[in-house]
């Protein structure tokens, strides 16, 4: 059994639902909680000591933290509603493991290195993804954060157990570079035939709510012509959503909805719909966005009904520092380079340090599913590439 | 203070949700078990003794249930989420004070009289609408009926207190007319100007559950002609239904949706919609589904997804005994006829002995609701027309 694989099975049972093989890891639940413990355990064994950034964010030091000019590595352990096992936990695990690969060949590092678990990047708990990244940085306002409720009504704060600290520049000027390693949530590398490749940039990408309200009614007794169905709208919303991007070569998914009073024989008072809308520039996302409320504005006219939009979270284009993705590539024997579409916490450091991605192949592209699955093979390759980053760069 | 206002107010606060004003009355909720305790209260304060059928159906009798030919009346306490405070008991309140109006005017009632409350007229919790109704006639088989499962997971077995009893013809047997008043849901007695009507029919309907599966995956990665997205499919179904239904002149609702894993970011796995349809004759209705079948089917070849149908409950048109149905309107000086697209327990007994229905205007014709409405003074003529009804029967 490879180091990998041991490490990694004791992850495997935590937050996994036998039903559907997916995780259930939102910030902060039980199973979230021992994922941390873990993380703590690990550090602890590794002689690494643990820093609490306050907002929900851990750090494991390998060096002196106050020496300065640290290089980040890491990820997050939360998990969308049955999503896979790699989004998040393997750059955790990798960077454990990078460390003991280093240790093992007696690297000394000339700068500390920090590996870091971040809390509720995917958002699915209280509706902000990279909530841990934002609030280090002061993306977000810490009493907006803290205010953040789930579905059952429980505020971050509460989840976190006080108000979030907040913005962080004492401890975000310690670090000097980032290094998150994520498995691939495309198929770029599978198609180039290579094992790992180096972020380049983050399309932006942004979520809405849009809330459709109408008038209730008997699904039985209203006639057609008297309806004022929100149903309908969202409907179209999630047609003219899809058609439009694949109109613009950018991606938009309705893949959350609720329903109220969800109903079989009422017609509800209202739909609410998020959509999830992704450009490779941000000019064709505002142009989508804006196409598709026209769109909706207009059905909704002919529906009787009202729309609301709410921008949750809109996260501006990313481009990785170029001369640190060349510096990886290099340091690779030339690995690929490929941009991404999926939002990560590296995207929010980098607007503060030199940042950078690598990427583990994912031969069927899928993610955010309990099909997500990338090779042992391609994993020990993912964490052999994070060490000879770390190496190079330390 | 009218005595059906009095009695009214009682009611109004069990089950009442503060925040939408609509009531949460689910079949053996803790607001339906107020509702049955009041229930029995009130039989026990007229001298009416309650016998519960083993199918969660109750009824006080008015005279001896053992001499026959009884005359049943009453409707139900369950409502739809956030339904409104009419629909069901309405029908509860008027009965009892039915016969406050009959004793006070010295009535001796030939036929015995039966004031019933049936458990999950709405199939809110259970999905199947008429239970009760269904198991005391056998229109469903028992065990099927006991394993049904709320969202919860639990069965209608354990809600019950055990397994229902099933068909009870010794019980159906006592009985010889069925009169069930009922709040109008659409607004054909408000635009003919009467405030109270006799029913004719009731329009074929059913509910059916649409399974639509396609591929879960990462909705900023995925490129859109690579995915297998059953919500794209779904809002079809929405969309096409109404159509179907416009053009048909019958009614079709997509009121349900669950959405699996129902993440922002995530495609999603699965989409549950429910499809309610009803149209003025079974001809029609079947022509409705069985079209949208196929439209659906044919969408689902395009979107990769893949479509399961399953009937949760079909129902026949009925027509109420049109001989009943003019004596009732002649007993109140020639009341309008009218059919519904609603379904009842009525409609469920009519099958077995002659069965009528009374309905009391609602100006808007808004129900399921919490806006359904029906003036007090409406509600009074509701009630002198039952006892005028039940006067003439007994």
């Amino acid at each position: 059994m490879t180091a990998f694989r041991a490490l990694w099975d004791e992850l495997a049972t935590l937050g996994r639902d036998r039903g559907t093989g997916g995780y259930l890891r939102y910030a902060y639940s039980p199973a979230e909680r021992a994922c941390r413990d873990w993380f703590a355990a690990q550090a602890a064994a590794r002689d690494l000591p643990v820093e609490a950034d306050g907002n929900g964010n851990l750090f494991a030091w390998w060096g002196d933290p106050a020496a300065g000019d640290a290089v980040l590595t890491g990820s997050h352990f939360d998990s969308v509603p049955h999503g896979g096992a790699y989004d998040g936990p393997l750059g955790i695990v990798s960077a454990f493991l990078a460390v003991d690969a280093l240790r093992a060949r007696g690297h000394r590092p000339a700068r500390p290195v920090a590996v870091a678990a971040f809390v509720e990047e995917e958002g699915a708990r209280f509706g902000v993804p990279c909530l841990g990244s934002r609030l280090l940085t002061g993306a977000v306002d810490a009493d907006a954060a803290g205010a953040l409720r789930d579905a059952d009504g429980v505020s971050f704060a509460q989840a976190h157990g006080g108000a979030p600290a907040g913005a962080r520049p004492d401890l975000l000027a310690r670090f000097g570079t980032a290094v998150e390693l994520h498995v691939e949530q495309g198929r770029g590398l599978a198609e180039v035939g290579a094992a790992v490749g180096v972020g380049t940039a983050i399309w932006p990408h942004g979520r809405w709510r849009v809330t459709l309200t109408g008038e209730p009614n008997h699904a039985g007794t209203t006639a057609m012509a008297d309806r004022r169905d929100p149903m309908l709208t969202a409907a179209f919303l999630v047609l003219a959503a899809n058609k439009q991007a694949r109109l613009r070569a950018a991606r938009a998914t309705v893949g959350r909805v609720q329903v109220r009073p969800n109903a079989t024989n009422a017609i509800p008072e209202r739909v609410t719909a998020w959509l999830d809308a992704r450009a490779a520039d941000t000019a064709t996302l505002t142009a989508l966005v804006e196409g598709l409320t026209a769109q909706v504005a207009e059905r909704a006219v002919r529906d009787g009904t009202e729309v609301g939009w709410a921008a949750e979270s809109v996260t501006a284009e990313v481009g990785f520092d170029p001369a640190l993705a060349a510096r990886l590539a290099a340091l690779l024997d030339g690995a690929p380079l490929l941009p991404t579409a999926a939002g990560h916490d590296a995207g929010v450091l980098s607007a503060h340090l030199p940042t950078a991605m690598l990427f583990v192949r994912n031969h069927t592209g899928v993610s955010h599913s309990p099909a997500e699955h990338a090779d042992d093979a391609d994993c020990v390759a993912g964490v052999d590439a994070l060490a000879s980053v770390l190496a190079g760069l330390t």
